[in-house]
C-alpha cells in the first residue's frame, strides 16, 4: 500500500512537470501521513510544509504542526491567515470573543450545536439548509479553508510545486470537506484510504504517537471534532462504509440506527460530491 | 436553447434548497448572459450580482458591470477585492506601477508576453512550466480569481444562495479558466455552449451591444485578452472545436497550423480538466 502510493506521487509529480510538493500541515494525522509519503517519494528537498493557523485555531494546532514537520524533517513556513480571513470579511460574521477563555468558548459552541439536536446539523450543512444564524456559520467556517487553499496555491505555483491533498475516503464519501477548500488540490494520495486505514499507515510510517492519538478535528470552530459532527466514531463509520461498498449482507448485523444515519449522510452528500451541475454532465 | 437553460436553473436551484442565485458580474458577455437567464428563471428578487474589481482591473470593467446590472435590472453590490489580494500576498509578486498610465502598462505587459513568442506561453501556462518570472505571473493572476471565488461564496452561503458559474464550452475545453477559481461554482448554466453560441444567446436576450461587442478578456493582467493569449479568434477556435467534437472530415479544409495549435491546447489542457489526480480515479 505504502509503496504504491509513493510511486503514484513520484510519477504524477514528474509527469506533470511539478518541481516539488507543498502540503498544508494541520497538526493532524492526514497531512502528517501525506508529508511523510512525499518525503519518501521525492526526497525532503522537494517537500515544503505550510502551517496556516488563524484566529480560532486551537492552541495545540501550531505545536502539533511543528512536531510533525520536525519529526518528518521537512522544510516549512508558518503563515497566519487571519489578516486574509479578516480582509475577506468572514470574521465579522462571528465576532471575536478575545477575552473569553478557550474552554468557555468551546463549551458555548458545543452548547449551541447541541441546542440544534433535534435538527440534524450535519445533514443541514450538506443540504445548505437551516436558519440565518446557521447559514452564517457555514459561510464563516468554509471561508477559512478556502483562504487556506488560495494561500497554498500562491506558495506552490510560484515555485512550480503541486498542492498535495490530504482528504481520505471516509471524508470524501460523507462530504466531510469544504467544497472548493481542502478538496481543491492537484494530487490526492490518500483519497482511496478510509480514515482507519490512514491510521494504520501512520503507524507504519512512524508518525508521532501524539498525532495519531488526538481526536480528528477540522479545527474550524472551537471544540468541534469530526466525530462530534458526524455523531459516529470513525471506527463505526468506516466499518459501515466498507459493508455498503462491498454490498455485504453483514450490514444487517450492525446497529440499524447507525446504518441509517450513514446512508442518510451518503444521500445528502451526493450533490456536494458532484461539485457542480451543468446541462451536459461534464 | 434559452428555455431549456432557464428550466435547468429553476430546477437545480429549487431541488438543492437554494434560496436564490449569486453571479460575479465582470462586465463581460458570459456573466451578463447568466444573470439574465437567472432573472428569467427565478425572478429578479432572487438574483444578486456581485462586482469584484481589483487593483489591475480595466477602467471599463466597473462601468460595463454597472451597465449590465442596470440593463438587466438586478440588485448588485460592489466589493473591491484588492485588500484581500494584498493580504494574501499576491500583489507583492508583481509590484504596483501606480503612477504609470494604463496604456503604457498594457503595452509593457504585451511586450513582455510577446518577448516569449518563440515559447508558447499558453501551453506553458497549461503545463505549469516556464521560468521563475513566468511562474510568479501564474501564481499572481490566478490568486485573483480564487479570491473572487472565496468572496462569492461568503456572500452566497450566508444567504443560502447558489454561486452561478459563467464558464462556456470553449473555455472549458481549452482549459481557459483558473483551476479552483472561476471554475469553482455550484451551477454552470452555459458550460454546454461554445463562446460563439453564447454570443448568439446574448443577442437573443438583448444584452447591451457594448457588452456583446467588446473583446473577451479575463481582465487579470492589463491588456491581455482571450484571443491574444490563445492566438486564435473565438470564431476560428469554435469552428475547429466543433469539427473535432463531431469528428467531421471537413477539418481537413481548415488551416492545418491552426488545427494543430488547437489540438496541442486540448492535449495540454487534459490535466487541468481532470482537476486533481488520485489512485482510484474518483
Amino acid at each position: 500500500m505504502q509503496k504504491r502510493i509513493e510511486e503514484f506521487i513520484k510519477y504524477t509529480i514528474e509527469n506533470n512537470n511539478y518541481k516539488g510538493a507543498i502540503i498544508g500541515i494541520s497538526g493532524g494525522i492526514d497531512s502528517a501521513v501525506v508529508a511523510k509519503l512525499c518525503v519518501n517519494a521525492l526526497g525532503r528537498d522537494k517537500v515544503l510544509g505550510i502551517l496556516l493557523p488563524e484566529r480560532d485555531s486551537a492552541k495545540e494546532t501550531l505545536k502539533d504542526s511543528y512536531l510533525v514537520c520536525e519529526s518528518i524533517g521537512i522544510n516549512y513556513k508558518m503563515k497566519r491567515i487571519s489578516p486574509i480571513v479578516r480582509a475577506l470579511g468572514a470574521y465579522s460574521l462571528k465576532p471575536p470573543a478575545a477575552f473569553i477563555p478557550r474552554s468557555i468558548k468551546e463549551s458555548y459552541v458545543k452548547g449551541k450545536w447541541e441546542e440544534l439536536k433535534d435538527r440534524d446539523t450535519y445533514i443541514e450543512d450538506l443540504l445548505n439548509t437551516g436558519n440565518e444564524e446557521f447559514l452564517k456559520g457555514l459561510a464563516f467556517y468554509r471561508a477559512k479553508h478556502r483562504i487556506r487553499m488560495c494561500k497554498l496555491y500562491l506558495e506552490a505555483e510560484q515555485r512550480g510545486y503541486a498542492v498535495m491533498g490530504t482528504t481520505n475516503k471516509s471524508e470524501m464519501k460523507t462530504g466531510f470537506y469544504v467544497k472548493w477548500g481542502d478538496d481543491s488540490t492537484d494530487i490526492e494520495p490518500i483519497m482511496h484510504l478510509y480514515k482507519t486505514q490512514v491510521i494504520e499507515l501512520a503507524r507504519q510510517l512512524e508518525i508521532p504517537q501524539e498525532i495519531i492519538n488526538k481526536s480528528p478535528s477540522p479545527d474550524l470552530i472551537p471544540g468541534i471534532t469530526d466525530e462530534f459532527v458526524l455523531k459516529i466514531s470513525y471506527y463505526e463509520l468506516d466499518k459501515i462504509l466498507m459493508l455498503i461498498e462491498t454490498e455485504s449482507e453483514d450490514i444487517n448485523k450492525e446497529d440499524s440506527q447507525k446504518v441509517n444515519r450513514v446512508k442518510e449522510i451518503l444521500k445528502a452528500a451526493e450533490f456536494r460530491n458532484l461539485r457542480n451541475l451543468n446541462l451536459e454532465g461534464i
